[in-house]
């Protein structure tokens, strides 16, 4: 039987999982997307515009596990190239596919719209070489190979890839078979073994091991793996802000988040024990309280594809691989421990202070609730959430771009409907995007969303010479208004709060609206509270610089 | 005497003639915007992301000469690489300043936010490597030395170039001396005087030649010189989409834009010319009616950096010093044209009709004004809008990334605040960077803006196979409401016309508003009211396509 590349394609994401692709439409790509919409299970979204598109892509993913965008050539794939870069960062599988001019045009260099005078039409695919993973220039030729190699990649790099795909090509027809295969990259068998066996015996050698997990599980989807891990051993475990979330929060081996020397009590515990182990960890200043996680040697670090073990690297051993060998191999069990979450104390001044925020927002939580955090002054103080049984929590805080939430909170509210969502931003970054709201009444959704008013780009008054500089002042918008605008006419709820006890009552009048009508609060805080948690960053930042 | 790397920067902006420059601040660019802010002639314009601030740097360019942007390492500067890549189609000399993180971290590859977790430094340039002329990565060393290129490039070539800065690199110190060097490429002049002869000669020899003025008479600001050219020979001329307006077009030698077939009554007088001299042309599908621009072989093409004359190729000889030249040595003169604009007949009906929108917009036109065109259903029109004596028109036709408009007309605006501005969009093209509105508020600019709304994207339902099909409908949303939202309480003037009677009156109403008071005007047509053009441009580019 043969199939239209397209169909192909349409195919190979399915079988992945995906049942959203979002984008734009464009000239280019209009075969592509004929091809999506004609098929039953899979949806076409469109987004606003490339960029919010290729973060609804990266919320989506984060979700699902895959996530996918169609732009066109040029002007769409270029627009969405720092959502994708994102992915990258983050380590997120999206895969982007672009269309292009058709081939006639490409071999005699024509230059048609979305080109430069002089035509290289390979310019995007090199620029974007520097992004993804991998790309790939779809021709009559190459086609079917291609694309299975780069499903490949992203199958077990769980990274961004990028496909252009000239017009006439999506329309031809190679073989069918063979769509759902994946040649799936393997260990070392033997390394393999031998680490899990050192890292085993480690582990029964320790009195007080203490094992870290980090973004690569959530992206991997070892949650069931490491909860058993944990369930077997009792060992007390730990995550980052990038991997916040991975196991239940309520689990009484659970010691916290560490941010480093933002979180004393989980250095104490790292200060006490006698093995440490890490797992698809990332050690990056925003993820680690500014560089300052661990002050002792990691003996443990479990990679994407190696682990090093007191120094010792073990190559090709895959991180899925290794969790499920010491699942097999494990026979300690340490004594159960009894960690109990702790509770921010508010403040209850009159007006809403900054440190406040998240502990009164986090009394809206119910199990399985999905919270998506933008950056900003707030983020870092999102290590110390308390996330209720099974909540699921995204943050894009390695790549860190203002903007990403509103998209991200859209893509992922589609990867699951059944779950309630709650995101959390502030109003400089709520601008770069905010056009992409429209699609939440669109799609009927109903998250509750938070942007905190603090007139300006906050974090930044915090991080620059002088926190009055005219470049951290932003225009002003009445937030709620523009919502109106985008809605279409539907109903939702707003408010705009001033005070402690505003914000309180509204947490408990959106108690009981929370998944029936999308909530949208502006939080109004003063221009000058940057909360407590940035400058103590700010000076761990500064120590470890002055060791470089 | 010394000066830090930034100050240098910031007088060779000025040196340039830019007095505002767009962007938005991130951690890593502090101390450049703090350069940009202490400077008392140099203005710094946050815009709402960096897309944005990409496009109004793009638009301040086709006004002022030169355009400059300031973004953040990774983040910043990769969402704003679609409107410089933008200006490299257009060629539209535009700087984009990055900022990065120290040279510490970037000499042992430490990764901070804003990077992947295999970091390399130079992954972001690569990219932009792409899709600028030159780009570089400044360090200790070789700061004077790489700026004092990077902007001898950008003078000569008029097209974007970008500059990576360490933030420490920024305050270190160099010779101040020289910052007001450019050098010029020069003419081979010898070749240039044989062309230059060569071309007199056979206009000397013609009985009826005609020239046509492109892109590039307006990038090397050739308007004085061409103007002369024409004054002094009677010659007819025309111009392309991409040059409209480059002279004035009340002028009776003007025959008309050359849109290929679109335009009859041009090709009329190509047919009957014995002499098809192009300057500065680009033959792209958008700027001449889908390739149907010449039915026969243009005599004379001055480029960029060549003369091409009956085949033969002058080589090194640019196309400012060209026109001097002639000027200098023509001495024929064609008895004078009479050329008059004709104003098309508005079918007059009571729905709006999409072939009826430029006619009546343009009796709002007065002297100086400068008419912003988005791309879209409407924009191949622009062709045949009569402009009035000393009218700008902008638009980004080779390129075409829908959404340039808002944000291009902000930058054209603060580019020259004398002259009135008139823009105009369509609605799918406006919701993708509409934030920017804000800023014409926050600057107290008062614009005329048209919005066509026609429910989707309607020049991809004349494109496509369906014109139904559902990826080009678009969020329907209250446009006048969310300019209320940006406005911050400050008066405007809207109104949503349905009716080519209310649509007559509006414009008569804002013909006393104009350049007082921003209006913002919501037009209403059928969904599929394709207006006339689109399907002329459809055929004429199957024909072309057929003979590849």
């Amino acid at each position: 039987m043969e199939i239209k590349v397209a169909d192909y394609l349409v195919k190979k994401l399915k079988f992945l999982g995906i049942e959203n692709v979002f984008g734009l439409p464009g000239d280019y790509n209009f075969n592509i997307l004929d091809a999506i919409i004609k098929d039953d299970e899979l949806n076409w979204t469109n987004c606003t515009n490339e960029l919010n598109a290729s973060y609804a892509a990266d919320g989506y993913a984060r979700i699902k596990g895959y996530g996918a965008i169609v732009t066109t050539y040029g002007v769409g794939e270029l627009s969405a190239i720092n959502g994708i870069a994102g992915s990258m960062a983050e380590n997120v599988p999206v895969i982007h596919i672009v269309g292009t001019p058709k081939t006639s045009f490409i071999e005699k260099n024509v230059i048609v719209h979305h080109n430069f005078s002089d035509v290289n039409y390979h310019n995007f695919q090199n620029a974007y070489k520097n992004v993804v993973k991998t790309t790939a220039f779809l021709n009559f030729d190459n086609a079917k190979e291609e694309i299975d190699r780069i499903f490949d990649v992203f199958v077990n790099e769980k990274m961004p890839v990028y496909i252009a795909i000239p017009i006439d090509v999506t329309e031809h027809l190679i073989k069918e078979d063979d769509f759902d295969k994946i040649n799936y990259k393997k260990s070392e068998e033997l390394t393999l073994n031998e680490a899990a066996d050192k890292i085993v015996s480690l582990i029964e050698k320790s009195k007080n091991p203490v094992i870290f997990f980090d973004y690569l599980c959530k992206r991997y989807k070892l949650q069931n793996e490491i909860l058993n891990f944990i369930d077997k051993t009792n060992m007390k475990f730990g995550t980052f802000l990038m991997g916040k979330g991975v196991i239940d929060e309520l689990n009484s081996n659970f010691i916290g988040v560490n941010a480093g020397k933002l979180s004393p009590s989980v250095q104490e515990t790292i200060k006490a024990s006698d093995l440490i182990i890490t797992m698809g960890f990332l050690n990056v200043d925003l993820n680690t309280g500014g560089f300052s996680a661990f002050e002792k040697e990691i003996d443990i670090e479990i990679k994407k594809d190696e682990v090093i073990i007191q120094g010792k690297i073990y190559k090709n051993v895959l991180i899925q691989d290794i969790i499920s060998k010491l699942n097999e191999k494990i026979t300690k069990t340490f004594e159960k421990n009894n960690f109990k979450q702790t509770t921010k104390k508010i403040t209850g001044k009159e007006k809403i202070q900054t440190d406040d925020i998240l502990p009164i927002i986090e009394t809206l939580f119910d199990e399985n609730d999905v919270f998506t955090m933008e950056t900003g002054l707030v983020s870092l103080s999102g290590a110390f959430l308390n996330l209720k049984s099974k909540m699921e929590y995204i943050s894009q805080t390695l790549w860190g771009s203002i903007g990403w939430a509103t998209p991200a909170l859209f893509g992922a509210m589609l990867a699951d409907k059944k779950r309630n969502h709650i995101m959390f931003t502030g109003e400089g970054a709520h601008q770069l995007t905010v056009q992409e709201a429209a699609n939440f009444f669109e799609y009927d959704l109903h998250p509750v969303i938070f942007v905190l008013n603090n007139s300006g780009y906050t974090v930044e008054r915090v991080l620059s010479k002088d926190p009055n500089d005219k470049f951290n002042d932003i225009t002003n918008w009445n937030y709620i208004k523009l919502m109106q605008a985008f809605s279409d006419n539907k109903d939702f709820y707003s408010k705009k709060v001033l005070t402690t006890k505003d914000f309180i009552e509204t947490i408990n009048e959106i108690k009981t609206l929370k998944g029936k009508k999308l909530c949208y609060i502006e939080i109004i805080t003063d221009k000058n509270d940057f909360g407590t948690l940035c400058n103590k960053f700010i000076s761990n930042m500064k120590n470890f610089a002055s060791t470089l």
